[in-house]
């Protein structure tokens, strides 16, 4: 016999899908809707579905928006713009309340590994953007991984011959930590990048 | 200017209700979502719907099922009753395929601190099932902890008049473990359930 009996174990199997969710992480989530009231049960499932059906991307930036262009493009200023990955990277530099002006997201990084190459990322999107002229900065907020640096200096080749300034966020010693835990990549990177004071 | 647009904050809302999930984890999960085909949501959202129209507990022992008896209580021999807390209880013990016998769920245990009292956890209806005869041992599987002892005690009590063998599942250093990192309760309880070889 089986241990699940079918609609836990389909449940169970669901949540499994999520990222970083094993075996028992999703059993504990499948009891718990189980305790749920109906209505409970109703809300999360409306959630999920409301969620694709609510969520589209901005035309212009590429970012999560319910309508046809965001918030951001519509309100702020586009003369800065900052070229994320992925749109939660967005979310992560909004949280600052530093940064004010537009972002540009990508979808992905080139990485010839996997086959995406500098079409299949909204990179065109982008020269389109800047090619319109206004723009006097792209701050290139790329991770800085293999691809990620890969994909800024790829960037910055093809944009600099349009006469715009291409900055990328500094890379060093995280604040707060300490020198002698610092890995060694970080650590010769930030001897590279050394500034004088 | 909020950070998440209202339906990605809602999502992320629903997920963190789930038991050890906080806000980043939730994120993370909304994301998948978001990037989830349309019918890979519906899927994910349908077995939520699904496993609460369809999960009740059995009428004899309380166990999840699908039906109103479990398969556990229509197949096998009753004459041993092993008794739990919760239905989850039920499956990591049904992983062995170790016992043959039936259980008895009692959907919590006896708790001053929150008011939960004897009347409250499914007690009365195992008095009944081994007041009806043909039960020759009641197993007390609580967890080993204060409430989950005071509940096996108080059920031993009212039980043994009965004429009923009652037994508790065995407490002691875990195998595989090692004295040194074992713990000065479950230590100690090895002491005193220390056995003749």
């Amino acid at each position: 016999m089986q241990v699940f009996i079918e609609p836990i174990g389909r449940l169970i199997n669901e949540f499994s899908k999520l990222p970083g969710v094993g075996k028992k992480s999703a059993q504990r989530y499948a009891y718990k809707i189980i305790g749920m009231t109906e209505s409970e049960a109703q809300e999360f499932a409306a959630a999920i579905l409301n969620v694709k059906k609510k969520v589209k991307y901005c035309k212009i930036c590429g970012n999560f928006t319910e309508e046809e262009v965001c918030d951001i493009c519509k309100e702020r200023d586009g003369k800065i713009i900052c070229v994320v990955k992925e749109p939660k990277d967005v979310i992560a530099l909004e949280k600052l309340r530093e940064f004010k002006g537009v972002y540009h997201v990508l979808h992905g990084v080139i990485n010839p590994m996997e086959g995406i190459g500098p079409n299949d990322i909204r990179l065109r999107e982008l020269l389109a953007r800047v090619g319109e002229g206004g723009v006097e900065e792209v701050i290139l907020a790329t991770n800085p991984d293999v691809e990620g640096d890969a994909t800024a200096l790829y960037i910055a080749k093809i944009l600099k011959p349009l006469g715009v300034k291409v900055t990328r966020l500094a890379h060093g010693i995280p604040i707060g930590s300490e020198i002698e835990y610092t890995d060694d990549v970080t650590l010769s990177r930030a001897f590279i990048e050394r500034k004088e004071v």
